[in-house]
């Protein structure tokens, strides 16, 4: 079995942590990509990876993997470098959290030359940057795949066995799909997390510096970077909005009831609701992954 | 110095965290009462406390402090138990989540007999009862004692000191000023969780089963006993439909923001407003302390 050439296009938490995962591991090579010079000086005294540079045509010239790690919104312009550079044969994916946008506008530049197929690996935390990599980021979490219909199945089983590698559970969703779901499991309660956070130290700074660990957990998400997340939240809206307005509408029906009756059987058929779908969720096997 | 007598009220998660903090420790004795027979039996078997029975009267009869651990509803009842068969010297206190209206119940049984001061001890996790009960449970968490003007400040000094014992850092409020900023720091963000859980689930189950580390953690609380949380729901109605609506109003500016513009700075700026909020709650010493 020959060795897979990946390239990592960016390294801050995500491409940090691939190349950890694959470094030292048989059967796979790996090359780092950064912007900046200083950014690659520091690659290269960790030795994270076999290969790193500033320029994107070396790192990505002998891959059979392109895996692009950066803000989405600085893809397209790194896709059509890209797409001069790298063999035919490459196949393409990215990490990106919002996927029809970023599908589309990278299917176009690919089409007809790279395979592409897009990835968003659910792993991560409120923290970014190299200094948060980790090798076993990826361990236990899930990686949505998102072929388009003319997607080459391929191309699609490729990428989905990469993931597997790094230890993810892969699910496969339409780009459209994709969106709709994540909007519900992260891009909207990020919005509410900081917003309970910006309604609680707003109203009362004593009460917001006593929290205690349950408010920590609920809002730690609001940690993240707003950059990153602002771009989410642009790329991502109309989703975000059917969320959003779902749970103003069934916040006003709770408190419509809190308010007529706080010991109303359905504030307590409610819990029971909610208690009952969180115990089914599946523990991950570690807080941040 | 001598020894002090806690009687501990009630054999769960915090009741049961107490005991176990005390467990060998110079200078305490700890009672503990169960209602069942076979909990005793059971607290008996792992030596939990040094003295274990079903009978209120002879677990208070020497105490110097009692902690009353269960669920608020109960409180009154086992209260007026306690009033005649307590030394007139001890001091009662509570961890109820709610103070109002359980030191006004309780402040009125005592009053004229043991002196009487309120706890909350924010410590616990979404688990519940004996088996999730720590040693450790409240060290590095905050307690918020309640006196009320007229409480004798000697006993609101031993009950703080006694929290402290266990590692708690402690706080003085108001029992009015409590509700006020636990609504916003707990109770609602409680019901916010809940409903979020409920609206994921209910719109995509499909969704709700991929979600990542950053959902789970904003939804653990709702993982938290119905009976518990419907109770406290019940007893500080009005302070949390104030948050609600509070949150209900923020979440439909920043909704509209996002429905006009979607790369409005305004949006980037909110996040970066909660991120700092966020990033200044100092660090718990451990996940679910």
């Amino acid at each position: 079995m020959s060795t897979q050439r990946i390239a990592i296009v960016g390294p801050g938490l995500l491409g940090g942590s691939i190349a950890l995962a694959l470094r030292g591991r048989p059967g796979f090579s790996t090359a780092l990509w950064a912007r900046r010079p200083e950014a690659v000086e520091e690659l290269k005294a960790i030795a994270i990876a076999g290969y790193a540079a500033t320029s994107l045509a070396r790192v990505v010239r002998d891959a059979d993997l392109i895996v692009l790690c950066t803000p989405i919104e600085t893809m397209p312009a790194l896709a059509r470098e890209i797409v001069d550079a790298a063999r035919p044969e490459a196949i393409v994916t990215d990490v990106g959290s919002v996927k029809a946008p970023v599908v589309a506008a990278l299917g176009a530049i690919f089409r007809g030359r790279q395979r592409f197929v897009g990835s968003h690996p659910m792993a991560g935390s409120e923290q970014t940057g190299l200094r948060a990599a980790r090798a076993d980021l990826f361990r236990g979490a899930v990686c949505l795949v998102t072929p388009e219909a003319e997607t080459d199945p391929a191309a699609t089983a490729t990428v989905g066995a990469f993931w597997e590698t790094l230890g993810c559970s892969v699910r496969q969703l339409s780009p459209a799909a994709h969106d709709e779901a994540v909007a519900l499991i992260s891009h909207f309660p990020h919005l509410l997390a900081a917003t309970l956070v910006n309604v609680v130290a707003g109203t009362s700074a004593d009460a917001f510096a006593v929290c205690g660990p349950g408010f920590r957990d609920t809002t730690r998400v609001s940690g993240g970077a707003p950059d990153l997340w602002a771009g989410i939240l642009a790329a991502n809206a109309p989703a975000i909005h059917r969320a959003l307005d779902a749970t103003i509408a069934k916040l006003q029906e709770i408190g419509n009831i809190l308010a007529r009756d706080p010991t109303d059987p359905a504030i307590h058929a409610f819990l029971t609701q909610a208690k009952t779908h969180r115990d089914a969720l599946r523990s991950p096997p570690s807080a941040h992954v």
